[in-house]
């Protein structure tokens, strides 16, 4: 993969943390931290905390009834508390915000890319991820940690002898890319967010193909090539998270 | 206070945790859990894990307003996946169940029972109590949890010098007690919980007075007796509570 | 049953109505009020007036389905202009308040302590109990109320023969008893409950047990003591509202 | 007002209940049924029963504020065992039906054509109509029902010194009649209203005009002279409830 | 038919469109404007524009399954800017509104006035009426043009051979008359609507028989012999959009 | 913006329509659709047709009150029968659905874009896309007519004298391209849409920068090369777009 970059201001940049423009904040994949569910994980990108829980249920969505294949599915909420000043509960409001909705199907989207419905037989996973903080970046790391409880979800089914086979086809895994100025920064925190003129958000597959792309001019409209920029930093950035995957199956 | 107990079969019954009857849980009452909010505890009964952010809003509702007095409510929810078995998302459904409105409003009761609102001046102290893992005791836990957070929500504007007066007037915690068979048991666990004929959530001061009583036959109606046998098991256990949270606040 | 009362200061107040302190408003249990329901009852404490309509419904909720088993539940509701002023319409809000759902489930359960549900074969009790004119105690009336309403259908499914035994294992009635100031005061009207310390409401069956016990304190937490005081006051008056429901029972 | 009437058949249907054709059940107006309500009255018209309670607000809609004119508005609903077989509870479903959403509407459009709302001043009446028991003939029993509470409501008014002028222009009361076989019926039950072809219901003032006419096909498309032979029934039903609101008033 | 009309007036308005008393607007009724819909029709009545699509749905309402009936049903929007001003969209607000409610349902019984459910056969004809520029009259619009729909709908069951009878047992439409001042108006524009003292919606059968009568006061209520009046243009004005009616149909 | 493409397969897919693989649908830009709107567009691309109408309104937003600056905001609708089936109309069934939510957040965010918010004073632009009929591609053929409409506004604006500048910065215009197969096909209508492996909806302005990339695998992921070839042909599609823009413009 080589395009020409003609624009790589990224390393002018001095960000508030002290990240280079391609530098991950710190990840944790705590496996196991709730008992209940299926497959449990609280994943940590820097400051900002998601509890990814996978069920799995012995349903299936109606258009999916009788059919043998299973569904994969995901719902996302954020604690009243989990940002900088309280955000009203959904729950108390009545209804999910479009923001919401639109975050849970991306991670269900996402999900499904690198599942064989048909392996997993005729049960839904259902993942929950539930932001505990905010620190920017929640839909990603929600993806990337949602695909880790899956994981450990079907490991359980697996040693309960109820999956003949392997329905985890690839990893799938998640970054930001956010223009701020002319530099591209990988992984953006919350202030870092509320400053830039477009961002990115990118999905991509172990095998680097890639799964959504979901581009967005805040202010800033931006050029093919800066686009470009944003997906080599958001690919070497997702590379890693999948290796963080990895460790964190080894161990759990 | 002595009440002639002529039934204390309560040693008779073998816990299945091993527990004395009168023995609580494990209590961890960890503070500074998140970052954001003024105040923020997660409250460990046991298995039992309830995350308590108190914010500090500085709004009050419309029948306060001009009167120089604050308010104290809360709010309360379950992650769908903190349950044995998947429950639907509040948000979801679009509403909250009776269960839960119940619960939030018990809650909110409970704290303004201890605080001295014109001292709080013109602002809402909000509690969000949300179970991250439901082992039983989750009402009495997000209480005894909340009351620490917002302690430490006071303290905050404290320190910011925007409090001239002290609005904690007392501490507040709250236990269960249940009565399976004869034998009356200190802070349920869920399966206990799930077979007792009748239960009692009790809501105390620091000082010892009642703030909430809810006794409630499951099954098996119960005596004047009975009921005293189970608030002097309240009684004791909360008074530990009190001192968990008196630990809790002096190490934060 | 016998607690020391160090302090029956309850002869001191003097109460608007003339009542004594453990003296009931006049009660007037109205039976046949509505000619459809399978049980209907006006029941009036006083100033308050409940009408309790218990339909029988040839279904049981789905978690019952094909158990051989009844249910018994019910629903709450106030007009607009039951009270001193007008209040929302909650069919027209879009919702029930959490006070409403918090009341007919205390109702539901009340019943259920004392209904053998086999007996009741696979079918519901379901009890309305709406509030006409509130003057305090509507859910303590309800209850109160809604027995007999509950015992009128199934001496009707009597009748026509289509009850083999007597699902009816015992009453069940209610009442609430007041602090005001340090006197404890039976049955609060509205006036007497707008200005109280702490009330509780007290649900018993016919064998003088305890079936629910809610103390609240609303300003003023109370002792064990007076929590006890007003536990005696409350089994004196249930008492009273039971012999009420029997010759109800016996002139319908 | 004379129409050539080519088929008076009405005479030849024998009714169950004995009535002649155009006889109406008898009517009660019961006023002060409740104490709280500016107006309050039960309205039985045979079976159907419909508690009227009239409330005076100090308020009125948006687009009414600040112009020195009044609103009358109305709401209404059936107790879920007022009808013959229970009805689901619209505040528990969360919303009104369409049929009560057009009851209210064509009760509060009827009031407002016989009130000054100048006269009234800048406060609202509403009416709350809610039916009790229902034997067909709700929506009629309402709009004669609500006519008299909100004139008890505006003499209240009236005592207390508040109004200077009278806002009460006319009466207005509402029958039903039905169209069965080739026969006219005046004021249906529930039992005739079912099988009826075709029915209309006939909104009028004490002057004999027309304030609102329904007129609908139910499985019975009808001609120009069968709808002036209802109207004739009608308006002579209507006069006689006049009268009777008339009674009611002066005796009040 | 023939009333005597003591107060033909009508003529002696000056209408700002130049219409005569008695005159529709022009009509024009395109069928086939959508092409997914088993029927599809847009009306225009002079700036009233209305798309009345019919779709054949191969289900019926629980209330009618395993009979071997049909259903005719219609729902009924207004696109928010079909309006001189913005009005809010009813699918983000959350509700219909009542208005919206009660044209609906009057649309969908006026259809099964004219529908041999029978020979319809377990199938639903499902109208949805969506106004796309609104100058008074949307509900009469609706009607006249979902028959047409519906028409076209049941002619495309029948060329493929799944109606073995006809179930249009006539054709059905609607048109307005309004009272302004003493004149009797047909076919009322918004403007005219606005400033009339009552206006009557009347639904006829091609035989001239009456479905629906909804004469309303808007600030005017009025005589019989005034009803008359504008039931006489209302049958009239509803001759020829039948004759509009079959000529659409003749040329689809 | 050159990108070797080393996988130009498109050619080799024989489109059921004919249509080349980076050949538009025919556009059609009807202005003046509607008489009401401020600016009122019908946009169609081949069989899709959405009316987009852009009402000027004197108010913002709370969040903007009182700073000089306008808005530009955006609903999304699908009249039931749009579709080849029908679907629920989302008013009745009393929520919008997530993927509704999802597309008038976009089409909202690519018009602000293109506008300049402090030139348009404090005012908001709304913009409604309503879909008459559904052939695929309906969000981008909203954003594309969306921004017609808004352009109309302006311009009514300007004539009555509203606007000092112009608010308008650049066109804006959106295209679908999919992956069937290994060929990239430009513009999917909903039958290539259903078989597609994976599509990206592109949103850029008349200078060709890009506004928003939403890339979504839906059963095949894809490489980085894959998307530059998809991003190739929208932009050129894109351009295409913006002269049917312009075209539309002048005419109006």
């Amino acid at each position: 993969m080589s395009y020409t970059q003609s624009h790589s201001f990224s390393d002018t940049l001095q960000r508030a943390s002290g990240r280079a423009a391609g530098q991950l904040r710190p990840v944790v994949i705590h496996t196991g931290y709730t008992r209940y569910a299926e497959g449990s994980v609280l994943i940590s990108m820097g400051e900002t905390r998601v509890l990814c829980n996978a069920s799995v249920l012995d349903k299936v969505p109606p258009f999916l009834k009788g059919q043998g294949r299973g569904w994969v599915t995901a719902e996302y909420g954020m604690l009243p508390r989990s940002t900088h000043t309280r955000s009203d509960r959904e729950a108390a409001r009545g209804k999910q915000s479009g923001r919401t909705q639109e975050i849970q199907r991306l991670i269900g989207r996402s999900l499904r890319a690198v599942f064989d419905l048909e392996a997993l037989g005729e049960r839904t996973l259902h993942l929950d991820c539930d932001v505990i903080q905010a620190d920017g970046g929640t839909r990603c790391a929600s993806i990337t940690g949602a695909w880790v409880a899956a994981a450990l979800a079907v490991r359980h089914l697996q040693k309960a002898g109820e999956l003949a086979g392997n329905p985890v086809l690839d990893h799938v895994a998640a970054v930001s890319v956010g223009l701020v100025g002319q530099a591209t920064l990988l992984d953006l925190d919350y202030s870092e967010d509320s400053g830039c003129g477009a961002d990115v958000n990118v999905v991509m597959t172990g095998a680097g193909n890639l799964v959504e792309v979901q581009g967005t001019a805040e202010g800033q409209t931006f050029s093919r090539d800066t686009l470009n920029a944003m997906l080599d930093l958001a690919q070497a950035g997702i590379a890693q998270l999948v290796e963080e995957q990895k460790r964190a199956l080894a161990s759990a």
